[in-house]
């Protein structure tokens, strides 16, 4: 008896004990997500656990450092530096010339899909050169990782993790349409309150607003299915089996989302939905003096209260209390930083996320807008005087700061809990909804509705043909006697 | 500029600090309700809060205590203890009588609309003892309440404060179709996956369960409608204006749900639910001797080994040891107590939530069920061998009580943390979904689809009539030709 209770608590502690001395896979994306992700390394790293971060060659912004516990597992690449660059500026000028509007949608779509297809070829080349590298897919089977951590922009670490037999979890802001949340991670959106990403819509909606998000959601759709559509053959060869990237994107366990309601319009998500936006945050360091960031060359009409650096402490510059207002770009990172420390915002925003976060924080009334392409340096000075001069803009920053620090469990810690809890169980299929086993067409009870038609539909023909049959009885009986 | 810096670091403070000494008004329901809710409410005077309970005079099981910092505001009834303690018989025993099944379903409904009717007629009893008592009102008022915790089986505790001018949020194991939480708190349920409650359906459903299913959802559904129906009329009357029963509980702040993803299937959910499952679970304290808990004549074939007493500390019990299965009428507070301390069940369950607990526990394999109604002796015995000889249901309990206890917050600090926000931030709104703006037809993009169709067909219309037209003139034009 005594044993078998020693092997229940045995078993308890095992499964609750708390997780050190992990190891953890990393599979990055390039530029402010690389930020992003660093945070929860060195968080991860401060626990105790060994983090191995999967590097190819030809990396712009992933700069290997030597570090205990951390190793840079750098793979080759067949292509340098200059690639990474080329796709990054090809997709950064593509959205900057074609910005998309509801006239140029179609036009912006095709150019777009030059650029995507060209930075997909690179993304297999880069899958590639791990799959079929044999020695460093044995190094990694033997490093006996416990979970590998991806982003879904970038594909292929999930197919690292099923191919050492290892749960996977993802760091992800968003997918086009929302089309990897919800077709392979199951989480409704519905497009009457739930604003398209890269709409730039809030969720308050008139009419017009709401055909305009449907139509988004379906278009972003279909141009999410058309220009990835070509990984599912990729994904079946490298996993030896049929299946979609989506049926295998489906399979991560935890979905750390990189936003909060401070920032997000309320709206359905599921249990292994993670929001850890702003887990980069944290209080300010003291400044030397007045800074401004640029580089490249000084311009000749520079005002003589201007100081141009090569790099700030945008953060400590955020938080110190003389900063009235913030000129962003309106990248998320950037965004939760003058979040975190109550800062009003005017955006300038550029690509991708970008104008959609400022539509968020306008909505949330601590944020003017200003358009890159026509703004007059009096626009900006409006704009500036606006979020200065107005006590609305302060109150409501100050107020999405409230929201963010009065959280039962910091973002970073939450992040790391989930990462643990994996590690831990195994997993989390706890938190797997059912609906990943379902078609389309189950999903949608349309075969249960269709099924119920067809009943009513045979139901009341019968009835009717029996009404008929009766009818023409009782008039031939009736004409009978009538005859009589 | 110093003055404006303190201004905002007493901003600051005054949003984030510690929340004590606020005032917590309660409207309680009867039963296992009250227990679930007492544990909160203690809670509540540990962090130094003053919390009173509003009490009817007729009141059954809520028992007013002297206790600092716990005030009991009884009010006059026109009725004894007697008539809800007939209520909640009548309510048991029709369940028991007419236990619903496909076949009796519409028998059942039937039955339990008499006893649910009669319950409304209490409710609303009690409802108008409160607002139609001034004196009541009026010291209420003067209590400045910072926020009042509801649960919505108990229809009016929104009422009172609306009234009171206060945000209130609710506590809830579940509402009949999941209406309320689907129709007033704009939570979506998918009947391909998400079993109905009262089903006793898992999220593993073949086409026929999800037939099933989907009728569930409607005929409950209409239940709800076609019973509460009559509440539209009473909650307009008493706030004064055009309302219904459904948009007044929509105003909850946050709803504290009593389950957690150990117990149920995933599914989605909203930012201001929180599942707070297991709250009133702690651990095991020593135990006296072996127990038996009996209320009534002690049976005349009872064993020599078993011992009767009116009150066994269940808890404690299920934490002891040698404690090897749990023989449950499958309770939401008693199958936690058994998840906490990893007992597998067997489930003899007997009205409302209890089939489906059990169903629940039984898909997770920690449970075996046996049905009262049919039930030898020899079927208990076989259930109980099983769960005690098959070490899977063991090993399911323990995975569950690990899944239970591995959790960022523990179920009670993250309900008083919610309670605490809802009062530093005089309600929690950035976690409203816009959802409750939109008609049913909105919410469904039914509008915006019949908008689309209808410009499809003009446009296809079009198109047709001017290539008929076109067609035609051609044609004329060619037989023109042919006859010059």
């Amino acid at each position: 008896m005594l044993n078998k209770i020693f092997l229940l608590l045995f078993l308890q502690l095992s499964i609750l004990g708390t997780t050190h001395g992990g190891k953890i896979l990393i599979w990055p994306v390039e530029g402010s997500h690389w930020l992003n992700i660093q945070i929860i390394i060195d968080e991860l790293i401060k626990k105790e656990h060994n983090v191995t971060v999967l590097v190819a060659s030809g990396a712009l912004f992933i700069t290997p450092t030597s570090k205990s516990s951390l190793t840079f597992e750098i793979y080759k690449v067949p292509f340098g530096k200059d690639r990474i660059e080329e796709v990054i500026k090809n997709f950064v000028l593509t959205w900057l010339t074609h910005r998309p509007s509801p006239a140029t949608i179609w036009r912006f779509y095709q150019e777009m899909a030059v650029v995507i297809q060209d930075f997909h070829t690179v993304c297999r080349e880069i899958c590639d050169s791990v799959l079929q590298n044999p020695k460093l897919m044995e190094r990694l089977k033997k490093g006996n990782f416990e979970v590998l951590i991806s982003d879904p922009v970038f594909p292929c670490g999930d197919i690292i993790a099923l191919k050492l037999g290892i749960p996977f979890m993802y760091s992800l802001r968003f997918s086009p349409a929302s089309t990897v949340e919800k077709h392979c991670g199951k989480v409704p959106y519905p497009p009457s309150y739930v604003p398209a990403v890269l709409s730039e819509l809030t969720d308050q909606m008139s009419f017009a607003d709401r055909i305009r998000n449907f139509i988004s959601y379906h278009l972003q759709d279909y141009m999410f299915d058309t220009l990835w559509s070509s990984w599912d053959s990729y994904y079946s060869k490298a996993l030896g089996k049929p299946t979609t990237l989506c049926e295998t994107m489906g399979k991560a366990e935890i979905w750390l989302i990189r936003t909060y309601w401070d920032f997000e319009f309320p709206r359905p998500y599921l249990p292994n939905f993670e929001f850890v936006g702003g887990l980069h945050c944290k209080p300010a360091k003291p400044l030397p003096k007045v800074l401004w960031r640029y580089k490249g060359q000084k311009p000749a009409t520079l005002g003589a209260n201007t100081r141009l650096y090569d790099w700030i402490p945008q953060n400590d510059l955020l938080g110190h209390p003389k900063t009235k207002a913030f000129i962003t770009h309106g990248g998320t990172n950037g965004l939760y930083e003058a979040i975190y420390h109550g800062i009003p915002m005017v955006g300038v925003p550029m690509f991708a996320d970008q104008p959609d976060n400022i539509a968020h924080m306008k909505a949330k009334g601590a944020a003017v807008d200003v358009n890159m392409n026509t703004m007059t340096s009096a626009d900006l000075l409006n704009a500036l005087k606006a979020v200065i001069n107005d006590p609305s803009y302060k109150e409501n920053a100050m107020r999405l700061s409230a929201i963010h620090h009065d959280q039962p469990v910091k973002p970073l810690d939450r992040a790391v809990f989930w990462i643990e809890f994996v590690m831990r169980h195994k997993g989390a299929k706890h938190l797997r909804p059912a609906a990943h086993d379902l078609t389309w067409l189950q999903y949608h009870s349309l075969d249960v509705i269709g099924f119920l038609l067809v009943c009513v539909a045979t139901a009341l023909f019968l009835v009717t043909k029996c009404c008929l049959f009766s009818c023409k009885k009782l008039g031939k009986r009736g004409k009978k006697k009538k005859r009589e």
